[in-house]
């Protein structure tokens, strides 16, 4: 695969038809490892940096993690490419931002990922459509299996695999689903819910992760405890407790949306499907506002003839990196509004 | 003709054929008539109006003053009937709410509507599409012509025609235009043209005349002065000075509009023709703002796909009791603003 397909690849994590996938747009599984002997990156010096960078580059390539792997030179790559990966949820933003050797291994399928030299010396992350966390845990285990059979990770028999940040030492596993909880927000549950998240020790973070907004009704929740816990522990309660509750919760809020006011709320969506098929001009938060909504519609069977793999793609495809890559050419933030609406016309068949 | 057959009369005022007709809806002239001898409306006993009524209503049915005349009993009428002749502006507001022995004669066309025992015991209207003044004043000329053969008119040698109220007296004359000002609206220069307008001793007011809301942009512009200058004096000076005035303002503001930022107000345009296409629940007010959008729209040629008769009926047919006459009941405003949408999506092709 090659970096310039990215755009346009039909990537699985955006297919839209993982279980439970009204509300669970994506499961994410991510591990942390780190090279024994080798201080941590902020300790390295430059010389250990690209001696750690060449080293991972050429195991990632050798050790057959997926077919068609591609390796990206983060470092080398110019600001959209990075800017593009970010939006694609294949690296973080420290990542994108960064200036010292660093790389990242993306498969054709973009399920794995895993960053080198980031916090971590590598970061590996599985990404599925839908509720698949154990699916994606078995994935990323195979993945830290080939890996491990080549590389020696820092691990300590008391406290689990090492990290740079100690709220990672243990399993280094963080799991985490992204949701979308458009009804909650538009009754106003949506901030109980998130209190209750939070004593259950999880993170709510926006579409970006850690430091970011939530957009167009999309939130990260991910567990925060990874010492003194089996890996197993984690993802059963997360699976079998925490999801399905908040899945209920929001299930429960589009129900009585409906039930409360039926026309009311088709009527909020099918105005937002028309927007997103006649502007002429719309920003990335307007559309992601009424991309939401138009989701929900789909779910809700008030929307039948746009499907939610298209959805989902626009949820990505509406993006800066993405609409300057699809117009092959660096565009400013007003010409951005006029693509994008021609995008999204162009699209969801609008006139 | 009869009054049921009204709500989807095919009226010529609404056609939007007219000159002028991106910025003059209709041309409308109004005079005032007395029967001498008998008192102005409020000082007549009832049994006199119940007298004036009877009167007029023959002589209105004898004149043949239009093919297929309707008469109608506004006392007698029910609440929606008067609101529907209201809506169409065939009657003043007084006229629909007051309670005493009063009528309404309409020619089949809607051009011709004399009201009797209104403020004056006859109130004669021509309306027509676009800038047609002139041809208004011929029309009521020969209806004023026709009457008066046949009724003996209140009238002074040095006043002229005698009206109960004294800025009537005189020619009895007044003229007014409907027009469509949604740019000077836009750019924000609409005060600047109304502070011109008063200056001139033009009166501007709402879309139901005297005392009412402008609405959708639509505003009547009509002379004050109808005492001590002849009724060619006042045409000409309104139909060659004043209105082509306001419709260079207009054009000027619609063409600066454009230039500025094309985009923008082409993005406001079909995003308003989205809304009237797709909404499942929408009030008058908001309808009427993007209707004349869409107008201007169809006017700019943005938009191809809808003609200016279908639009202009739109401003009438989407009223309170046109609705309700459409569906054949009386409806609260709830299920008006559902029955109003289902009707926009219908008679504009949307989904």
């Amino acid at each position: 695969m090659k970096l310039a397909d990215l755009p346009k690849n039909d990537c699985q994590w955006l297919r839209g038809v993982g279980p439970m996938h009204d509300v669970v747009i994506s499961s994410r599984v991510r591990l942390a490892r780190n090279i024994a002997g080798m201080p941590f990156l902020t300790k390295c010096s430059p010389q250990q940096q690209q001696d750690l960078e060449a080293l991972l580059r050429k195991t990632l390539l050798e050790a057959q993690l997926a077919p068609e792997m591609l390796y990206v030179d983060v470092q080398q790559a110019c600001e959209l490419d990075r800017q593009l990966l970010l939006e694609r949820h294949l690296m973080s933003k420290p990542h994108a931002k960064a200036e010292h050797p660093r790389g990242l291994a993306v498969s054709a399928d973009e399920t794995a990922a895993i960053m080198v030299n980031e916090e971590d010396h590598l970061r590996m992350q599985v990404l599925r459509s839908g509720l698949q966390i154990e699916q994606a845990v078995e994935q990323i285990a195979r993945i830290d299996e080939k890996l491990e059979a080549r590389l020696d990770f820092a691990f300590h028999s008391r406290y689990g695999y090492l990290t740079a940040c100690p709220t990672n030492v243990g399993t280094g596993l963080r799991i985490s689903t992204m949701l979308h909880l458009v009804a909650l927000k538009l009754t106003g549950e949506i901030e109980k819910a998130f209190r209750a998240a939070r004593d259950l020790h999880l993170a709510v973070r926006g579409f970006h992760g850690e430091g970011t907004e939530a957009v167009g009704d999309l939130f990260q929740v991910s567990n925060q405890t990874t010492l003194g816990r089996s890996e197993q522990q984690i993802v059963e309660e997360f699976c079998t407790q925490i999801i399905p509750q908040f899945i209920r919760y929001e299930r429960l809020a589009r129900t009585s949306l409906f039930k409360r006011n039926a026309l009311a709320i088709e009527d909020k969506i099918c105005r937002s499907l028309a927007m997103l098929r006649s502007a002429r001009l719309i920003s990335s938060a307007e559309t992601l506002y009424h991309l939401s909504l138009v989701r929900m519609g789909v779910h809700a069977e008030v929307i039948k003839d746009v499907d939610l793999k298209t959805l989902n793609a626009l949820f990505l495809m509406i993006q800066p990196a993405h609409l300057q890559k699809v117009r092959g050419q660096e565009i400013d933030s007003v010409t951005r509004a006029v693509v994008r609406a021609e995008y999204l016309r162009k699209t969801l068949g609008g006139n």
